[in-house]
Formats: C-alpha cells, sequence, structure tokens
C-alpha cells in the first residue's frame, strides 16, 4: 500500500499562493528534477479541495491548470458539497463526507501507489486528523508576503517532523518529512 | 565592511515563535552547527526590535534569554520608542529613528563584521528598504501553526532570492540566500 503525501510548493515565508490564488511564481523555478519525476511516478490518486480545484479551472490551459501540468493522469477526488455542473473529465470524482473515508477510497482508487493531498484545506484536514504520512516541500526563492498560507490556525497543535531527505534542483530547495504520530 | 544579515530559526510553516512568543521550541533542536559557530563568529552588533528584547527578558536565565544563548557579544541596538528603565547591561543602546540610520550605525559599531537583524518587525522594515543582504533560515522540523510569522503583511511586494546554501544539522535544514535588489 502507498503512503498519504502532501506535496507542495512553498515561498520561502510560508506561502504556497499569492493575492488572488496566484500559482503563476511557482512555473518560474520549474525546471528538471528527479523529485517530482519520482512523485509523479509513484501517485496514483490525488485528493484536492475545491478551492484547488477551481484555481485549476482558472487556470485551465495554463502550466498551473492539471496537476503537474498534465505529465500526471489518474483519478482526483474533488472534496466539496457542491459538484461542478458540466465537468466533463472522468478522471475527476466529487466526493463529500468525512476525510478520513475520501482518503481510504482514493487509497484504494490508487491501487498500490501513494495518495496525494492538494491544497490547504484538505492538507491540514488530513494531517489533523493523522492521515498524512510525509509532507514534500519544494522552497521557492521568494518572498510572497502576502497570499495563502501553507498551515495554520489559531489553537493549532503542534505537529513533529523526521526530516527524511534535503535535497536541490536549481534554485529550489526540496524538504521531505516523515509526519511524527 | 560587513554584511547585513537577518538569522531566524522558524517551523517548517513560517513561524518565528509560537502562541505567547514560545521561543523554547528551537532549543530542542539546537546542537553542533558549524553554520551557527560562523554566525557567532562573523556578527559584529545587532539590531533588535523592542519586542525581541521584551522577549528576551522575560527568558532571562534560558536559553533564549541571551544572543546565541550567551555564546556571543558586541553591542546590541534595541529600536524602541520606550527605552526600558534600568537596563544595566552596557552592551545594550535603545535607539530610535529611521531603520537606515540605525543600521548604519550598527554597522559602524560592527568594526567590519556583520550587523545582524533580529526579530519579525527590524527585519520587515530592513528589508522593505533594501537594507539586508542576506537571509539565513534555519528550519525546524515542526509545524507550529499557530505564532508569529516570519514575514506578511497585506499588499506586501515580492522579494526575490538567490540561494547561496543549502546544509543540515542534524534535524534542522539551514537555507542561506542572497536577497535580490
Amino acid at each position: 500500500m502507498g503512503i498519504v503525501l502532501w506535496h507542495v510548493t512553498m515561498s520561502l515565508d510560508g506561502f504556497i499562493a499569492g493575492p488572488g490564488d496566484d500559482m503563476d511564481w511557482i512555473f518560474e523555478y520549474a525546471g528538471p528534477s528527479a523529485v517530482v519525476d519520482e512523485v509523479i511516478r509513484t501517485t496514483g490518486a490525488i485528493v484536492a479541495g475545491r478551492h484547488t480545484y477551481d484555481v485549476g479551472r482558472r487556470d485551465a490551459g495554463k502550466a498551473s491548470g492539471a496537476p503537474y501540468g498534465g505529465a500526471w493522469s489518474g483519478p482526483i477526488f474533488v472534496l466539496t458539497h457542491r459538484p461542478q455542473v458540466g465537468e466533463e473529465d472522468p478522471a475527476i470524482t466529487f466526493v463529500s463526507g468525512d476525510i478520513e473515508g475520501v482518503v481510504a477510497n482514493a487509497m484504494a482508487a490508487a491501487d498500490g501507489k501513494n495518495v496525494e493531498v492538494f491544497g490547504a484545506d484538505v492538507a491540514h484536514q488530513a494531517l489533523e486528523r493523522g492521515l498524512v504520512d510525509e509532507i514534500l516541500v519544494h522552497i521557492a526563492p521568494l518572498l510572497l508576503g502576502d497570499g495563502v498560507r501553507l498551515f495554520g490556525r489559531p489553537g493549532a497543535a503542534r505537529i513533529n517532523l523526521e526530516p527524511i531527505a534535503v535535497t536541490r534542483a536549481e534554485k529550489v530547495t526540496d524538504l521531505r518529512y516523515r509526519v511524527v504520530r
């Protein structure tokens, strides 16, 4: 069975999107990366939030419109109470309910590969329920100063991590951690 | 002449202090570090915010009470309009006015070594005025989820960075960047 991985790119100051959900800066730093290639190869299913889905739709046709710019394909579960009418991509399923059940279903669909969680809200829910095994963070070399934060809410419980690997691809630093439960 | 360095430890999710300005978690990860030793050796003066000073006073006697747990000594300029009455440490000078002048004075006092900026407020002021040459961030392996953020305010301008070095000491990852002006 695979693991549950939160895979995310952030600015050094901890933003995963700029103001207005801007994702374009991420692609300024995109380049050949053995770490990303490995993620694409080992991911069997994705669980995404509705917001991530909406930003992807908005950016359709841009590199940020599809997971890994289209380099990955597989089942995508979008957690929402408002399924998008007219979505024609058969890979996309709208789901609702408990994050635990959603991740379990995604794990079954991943067929032995990993499940990736996409988007701050879904990742936080999964983390707080102890469902995330590893976090892979690409740190892009900039301070955004404003936008969507990686993590955080008042009163959040501290989560300990165990470093697995530090690598660097061009100007981006890749940090991989195991979540300590 | 030295450089102006912002030296800071943060959680992976971008907090430099926990709720209630808790700094104790930082010392859970403290250990031998060639990178920190080099900073101690090359720093000639520190510019700190009043808040950082207050937290240091609160934590007096603890490892977080003095810069580098007492392993460094030299002039410390505390930027404030409210000088602390009864401060007896001759190394501490309370200053006010423009951050540019304060950093210039600290640079003169550093006598060829580097000036370090300490504390989110002072670091942000210095960064936004283009006074910071390099940023050294130690990433501790945890998600704090709540507390004081490394950086960020609505409408902040993006700041580009150039990676200089990535190193690792025990569980902490050290990222050093040059600020692109």
